[in-house]
């Protein structure tokens, strides 16, 4: 044994290709899946790897992937310069990790020190993940207190979101100073991440919360199909997607003059974050008709109930025997762009099984992530009307509750993340 | 609409199979990924389906799967034949599910009741489901009370499993009457399995506690690769592999004359689950040094610290200059089973993440999973000696416990799971 040496996963993988070869002359070749090294290779989705520089942080339009761990932190020190630091921390090793390499790749690591990087993802690939960061009201502003010399530059959206009818927000999963969302098309790879970047903040801020995610709920892409929630519908099938980049630019990124204060916040968005439990027991007992009438929509292939297919309009006024088809507070018609003074949102989010409750109940839901240029204009007037006047509302309950100013992306490898919010 | 039709899984597939086509002429063909349609189909993977009937349960020598739920449910009814109806509409929903068909698929759906399968999964395939049941002490005798007419048939080994030092046992995550592990590749179809026989439960059994996992910490086959634990090390390098049918045989499967009150076990195992959390952050300003001198292999690839590569069988008498090599309190020594009268298992353990603690700390580790065909032979002794004299114990505590009979598998389509336990 030598007493240092470098832990190069891209030398692990490097080992992994070379056992893949063999997969390859079985007529599949390139990456090894996971841990399989005998199951078929899938190219498209675990060799993806997401540039980590660019104007607009990944992880907001990239193609919803798989998987997700969401984390909350709390800023526990008072210095400007260790908080700026961690960022710079965070940064390198968002775009080491990103690239499918591990964190500190390159240093040699000594024997008597603790590893650079935790480990559990040496051999798997980058597997497409994104970490996408923001920044929360309170560390701007907190009791008062203005943290960080960064109290004029927040962002007149950046508040606490409002109290919702039927909301019952556990502290304890809500609100934060620092978020990070972590998408991977395995989970091991989006919780090694997490679990690093909170690994090096150590001092600087403590976890507050996190949520793990699957079955990605909204599609970012047309060219991915829609998913299905744990209400057993098609969820996202009207969501805003990357490929329709006037409407993304319209509604997704904050722009120059949005806000003289924050201008720093050009090319950013906001995160609206939402735990959604599901009544899953009662909803697993109502017919199929009250569930279709409530969402709005036919559980089988997703077609509005006035008709057509998936991605026909609804026709709100089209009437049937007893009304309209599509009833006046089914989920569909409050939720829908047209009834919103056309106002779109880019939804990212995920289901969530989180064991069972005390009563035997599952606590499970939808955890809600949307992107938004301005949530004053295009989440709150929204949820309003939804918490009040959905009908599905009866099978909802949120449970937890985040808004994150989420900085532009960093340009090159001399900035960090939030250099325009620090500069 | 029409009242009635039939909600066909495969009709759905069907649909997706032909948007498939166009993957399939860019050279990849076969099934969708999960919800992408534009991304490379994991044919070897997601296309996976597992033979319900046979003579032994799926989900024991199967090449272990991406993920698990895994529910331990209290059984409410004082009724046998309840307890046999609900065990028979289990083994027709888990021979539907497996295949890759919905709940009660060729049934026609009223719309006047609840759906026969509450839908998240439509579209998806079998993604390698498998459904694995097992049957825990109490249900067998309660409170000095004969329940079900089982007490009888009780095997001598199944009682609840001894208290380990530095056991931590959570009531709420520990034991039960009945338990399911559900593993897939994809999350979405083990979560739908378990809600759905949780769902057709209602009435007759109770969810008493779940668990997520992911990462599989231990092949089952040769053709898988070592995979990593949270520790960041390989974890099951020396596990009994499905190639080696002998040890199989010896170690896993009860066999006829195992237990003269319970020859319904034969061709059934012994299912030990053990939550155990591991002390994340202690761990990560841990040096290699000591991480490796506790585990007993090195990091990088999982070699005995006595030399060669992964599968060098460790020498633990090799001398170094402070003793041996490998440490007589590493844990490899303490597990081989080279040091427990060469008793192997069977395991098929998962990590886990649940968020974060009250104090901020990462709620993860491992759900160890083993088969075994004695566990007061194969694993109580182990654990005793792990668990007062293995140095890695320091980073762990368990947290939750179970012992489960897992009977054998079902025959016929007559059949259903227990028959030989009920007959």
């Amino acid at each position: 044994m030598t007493p240092d040496r470098s832990l190069s996963r891209r030398r692990l993988l490097g080992a992994a290709g070379a056992g893949a070869l063999a997969v390859g002359a079985a007529g599949v070749g390139g990456f090894a899946y996971g841990h399989e090294t005998d199951e078929a290779p899938p190219t498209g989705v675990d060799k993806a790897t997401y540039p980590f520089h660019g104007p607009h942080q990944a992880g907001i339009t990239t193609p919803a992937q798989d998987r997700l761990h969401f984390a909350s932190f709390d800023v526990t020190t008072d210095s400007r310069e260790e908080l700026v630091a961690l960022l710079r921390t965070w940064t390198a090793a968002a775009r080491e990790m990103t690239a499918g390499t591990p964190v500190g790749d390159g240093a040699p690591t000594s024997y008597d020190a603790p590893p650079t990087d935790t480990g559990e993802a040496l051999g798997l690939s980058a597997s497409g993940l994104t970490l996408t960061f923001g920044f929360g009201p309170t560390l701007f502003e907190k009791d008062g207190q203005d943290r960080f010399g960064l109290r004029d530059r927040r962002p007149a959206a950046l508040r606490e979101l409002p109290h919702f009818p039927a909301d019952n927000l556990d502290p304890a999963r809500s609100n934060g100073d620092l978020c990070i969302q972590a998408c991977a098309h395995d989970p091991q790879v989006a919780v090694h991440a997490i679990r690093n970047l909170a690994r090096m903040g150590f001092g600087t801020v403590a976890m507050r919360w996190a949520q793990l995610g699957f079955g990605r709920t909204s599609s970012t892409s047309t060219r991915q199909a829609t998913a299905r929630n744990l209400l057993g519908f098609k969820d996202g099938t009207a969501n805003l997607k990357a490929e329709d980049p006037d409407n993304v630019e319209k509604f997704v990124w904050v722009q120059e003059d949005d806000d003289a204060a924050a201008s720093w916040l050009a090319g950013g968005s906001y995160l609206v974050a939402r735990r959604i439990n599901m009544h899953i027991e009662p909803w697993d007992r109502t017919s199929l008709r009250e569930q279709e009438t409530l969402v709005g929509r036919n559980r089988d292939e997703g077609a509005p109930l006035s008709g057509g297919t998936e991605f026909t309009q609804p026709d709100f006024d089209l009437q049937g025997r007893d009304g309209p088809l599509i009833a006046v507070d089914a989920h569909v018609r409050l939720a829908h762009p047209t009834q919103n003074k056309g106002v779109k949102m880019l939804r990212r989010g995920y289901n969530f099984t989180d064991g069972s409750t005390a009563l035997g109940r599952l606590d499970a839901g939808l955890f809600f992530i949307a992107f938004v240029r301005d949530p004053v204009e295009q989440y709150i007037p929204m949820q309003t009307r939804l918490s009040s006047q959905d009908a599905l509302m009866e099978y909802l309950q949120h449970t937890g509750s985040g808004l994150f100013a989420v900085p532009p992306g960093v340009g090159s490898k001399s900035g960090f993340v939030g250099e325009t919010l620090f500069a």
